[in-house]
């Protein structure tokens, strides 16, 4: 299943994209897309409804695909070329950092580049949607505690990520550097979650063009590792890291000025599509 | 005001601490201590209640003195005295990292010592509630952004912290790592935030005896920095760093073993008491 958030920011209603491409309204059914709805039991019942006895939904702005996101989990350095390309090596275990949840946005909404920013980069990166309450899992068990997938847009600024004193919690958690969706594919739709083609470019512009084949560390063992640290909860989300073409990483760098518009996607899990607006 | 909230966890009923050191249930009034209930509107609504017509609660378990945090964000080396005992600088401007919101703990409550720990350390600190949406806030304007003040135990594993491949979210994530309260003390009770008292005590013994004073970055600065990367929303705390005696800085390195008490204070923000326990 394609799950989705239809609405004005803030006021999303619950629904799902169907065969034929509409939208239906899940509103009579769950309360939003989250928590107890994206668990195994929820996501039956979802499942177990006829979609043509739903309410049809306007095309309209597409919300965040899940709500009540507890944690937003990144990885580093999680795709060997793109690590390179930043002058770092692969790390000898995952490198966790989190974003704001209030960086959360819908997949095509405007993305703030904020007040004294000169070096606002992308980074296209498989999503990864918790549905089931996961503490030590082993890797082979792990991906019965992940409800689906999404497209994650992992906005970044580098300045403010790593020049401005340790830690890269500043240049990750900006408002708006976290598009997530258009939807929450469901895991039954993508049995090969490290065989995913995805792709990201700027004005129209090619710039990141990988899979999800050359993730140092996958889907499974992510989870698993994750869960030795901190229970993972229904909404959470893992960002799974970037493969080469970050704007950091070209020579001369790039970065994102007002009016850019990016647009990525990856197999199976849709695209997104964002004007980058100057905060002045 | 001492807000707080009593009760099984996930279950706690929002309650005030009254003058005569009384529990007083306001589930009649506000759903939780949390959210609008914890923005000046809400908190005036609150302190026009007359104490004695609220009903008594017996105490019991004390929860979080906040619920609904969106994020738990910490700062790293802010007193000058605990960077040198770690063999840090001053940072330029102040660190930034997340504590994983699922951490977040009941004051009193059992810390649990994760599997495959072997430097699990204690870091009294300054809590801050922001109580009000902050963007681009300057440094004067600060403090109106704020709710109160609580009582944090910065629990984290050293070696998950910084032995384990870059940042160090997954030494301060863990489940329970964030004991928070016992109460939100309003801030008109602490009209001095950066003359506060505080210490740290672990099986009887004192191991930390500080002072906000020493702070590096105060927390009018880090509302204001911090609002200038992230919007603050209301519910968000913001621990705002550690005085020295960290088991880490100790000659040699102390950690806490299974059936350890640590018992920690800040000057008006009441105290805490916590068994730490292993995770086997």
């Amino acid at each position: 299943m394609k799950l989705m958030r239809v609405g004005e920011a803030g006021s999303e209603k619950p629904a799902l994209l169907d065969a034929d491409g509409k939208i239906r309204d899940l509103s009579g059914h769950v309360a939003d897309i989250g928590g107890e709805a994206i668990t195994p039991t929820g996501l039956a019942k979802i499942a177990a409804i006829d979609s043509k006895s739903l309410p049809e939904i306007a095309p309209g702005r597409i919300g965040a695909c899940v709500a009540g996101t507890g944690k937003f989990i990144c990885i580093g350095l999680n795709y060997s070329d793109h690590a390179a390309e930043t002058g770092a090596t692969v790390p000898p275990e995952p490198i966790i950092f989190m974003k704001a949840t209030s960086a959360i946005a819908g997949p095509n909404d405007n993305v703030v580049i904020p007040r004294g920013s000169e070096k606002t980069d992308w980074e296209v990166e498989l999503g990864v949607v918790i549905g089931k309450t996961a503490k030590y899992v082993t890797e082979a068990e792990a991906l019965d505690y992940v409800a689906g997938y999404c497209v994650s847009n992992d906005v970044s600024e580098r300045a403010f990520q790593t020049e401005r004193a340790g830690q890269w919690t500043k240049g990750k958690s900006c408002d708006t550097f976290g598009p997530i969706g258009p939807w929450l594919v469901t895991k039954d739709e993508i049995p090969e979650p490290q065989n995913l083609g995805m792709w990201l470019t700027v004005n129209g512009q090619k710039m990141q063009n990988g899979s999800s084949k050359t993730m140092v560390y996958g889907v499974a063992f992510l989870v698993s590792y994750l869960s030795q640290f901190m229970s993972l909860h229904p909404g959470d989300v893992i960002s799974t890291g970037t493969p080469p073409g970050v704007g950091m990483g070209l020579k001369p760098p790039r970065y994102l000025k007002n009016g850019d518009v990016v647009e990525l996607g990856i197999e199976g899990l849709g695209t997104q599509k964002q004007t980058f607006v100057a905060d002045r």
